[in-house]
């Protein structure tokens, strides 16, 4: 924890995401697979050279691109994304006039509770910060307007997931259910499914490019959840392009697993890293 | 939870592993970074396919041989190694008549109670159990006490490993200060590096072929713990070979990192993992 404190550090964005993590786990934020999730996802941030590659960031300008498009949109929030998160999330759907969703795969009242007040706190927060640079003219008083406006759901779903059994089906109408285009960071496999059956353009961050959520997706951004979020806000601000209708994930999937085995062919090269 | 129940789960043994560290963890014996350590394991671990590789089998084989050479014997014992493989580790201690020393990065008097009890009660488990197949004459008496008979140390440190500071530079003269080979599962880099400075035969366990750990020790298992105890604890029984005095840690490494590449281009040939 101390190393967190210390930006010199050589791992203090790792240090400081775990202590994130730590603090999300002790406000009873997180399910306890959440930190061995976290785990997984270090491991192929490692082997991606802990950087946003060139691969990554085309399909993060894909994913702007389709939440730009006019349709209706959606982003659905779990437990580490509250907490790795929440600020940037904030921030993309105020510019996207869009609403979030905290939708968890282990769907208990404490948790639900614990992740509702802290998207609130971290929406007060947001709305009282200097707008991201860039944004229409630095508009401080519409900037905290706009915040405060983001509808944070999961409080009271009132609709489920086709193909889905049980809590973690439940959904708002207005929110997932009625969405067209869904940006799901860390999402389960089954539930990544669930939603690509119902037609939704579905957009998935996950740093696995074998996961099945990474292969169901439509367009699947393998990055660090919190670097993908920095560099989703900046396309936004400055523009998202037009859609892509000749994008091909699984192309997109292959060129993150060929920096993979370059990177481990690299590294191998040197005697230590 | 439920699911660690059902061994027809194709995740059972990973979801008891889970099980096993959530209840270690509320023992009071983990550090808050071992669940995410853990994670790293198992994303290293699916991407060597979930199973013991002939390389690492060659490395585990080679451990044995050292281990059973004749020299001064010691295995050291963290907070993931003690919830994940304590029995297995016990009867290898029991083999070889070498001590068990828990020797923790981040040590508090609250972590070390809690392991030496976790492993107290886990050498009365294992000393009421019969001996494994194939050892002597089956004869659970005699099992029973030599299971009795493994000294189980850390509670009293009474030495420091040259190069470290702090608390983690604590351990006993008869453990891990005068031994020869010691076997140290899931080790911290800096510690590792620490005792190859000693001049001692450094058995490193660890999923990930590029971490410090792995490059700086003499044998390194790439394998999942639990399974590299089974097949450690088998040699151990059937008899280990003479040492390899040529054995190419860093060929093995590389082999291993080929495997992983080799993984990498086959999963992607199927769209569904």
């Amino acid at each position: 924890m101390s190393h967190a404190a210390d930006p010199s550090h050589p791992r203090y964005a790792s240090l400081l995401k775990r202590a994130m993590l730590e603090d999300a786990a002790a406000k009873g934020m997180l399910a306890a697979s959440a930190l061995i999730a976290h785990g997984r996802g270090e491991a192929f941030d490692y082997l991606l050279g802990e950087m946003t590659t060139a691969t990554a960031l085309e399909a993060t300008t894909e994913a702007a691109a389709r939440l730009s498009a006019g349709g209706r949109v959606v982003i659905s929030i779990n437990g580490n994304v509250a907490a790795l998160a929440a600020d940037d999330l904030i921030r993309c759907s105020a510019l996207l006039d869009c609403p979030l969703e905290i939708n968890i795969f282990y769907r208990t009242p404490e948790r639900m509770s614990a992740l509702l007040e802290h998207m609130s706190e971290r929406q007060a927060v947001v709305a009282e910060t200097p707008p991201p640079h860039g944004w229409r003219d630095d508009d401080e008083q519409t900037w905290a307007e706009t915040v405060r406006g983001v509808r944070i759901l999961g409080a009271e779903p009132d609709a489920s997931i086709p193909g889905l059994e049980g809590p973690r089906a439940k959904c708002h109408r207005e929110g997932i259910l009625d969405s067209d285009v869904i940006l799901v960071p860390l999402e389960d496999g089954d539930r990544c499914e669930a939603l690509v059956a119902m037609g939704k353009d579905v957009l998935v961050v996950d740093l696995n490019p074998l996961s099945r959520s990474a292969k169901m997706g439509n367009v699947t951004i393998v990055d660090e959840l919190t670097r993908f979020c920095a560099n989703l806000l900046a396309t936004l601000i400055t523009g998202a392009p037009a859609v892509n209708r000749e994008w091909d994930n699984l192309a997109n999937l292959q060129s993150s697993l060929d920096e993979i085995c370059r990177n481990i062919s690299r590294a191998d090269s040197s005697p230590e890293s």
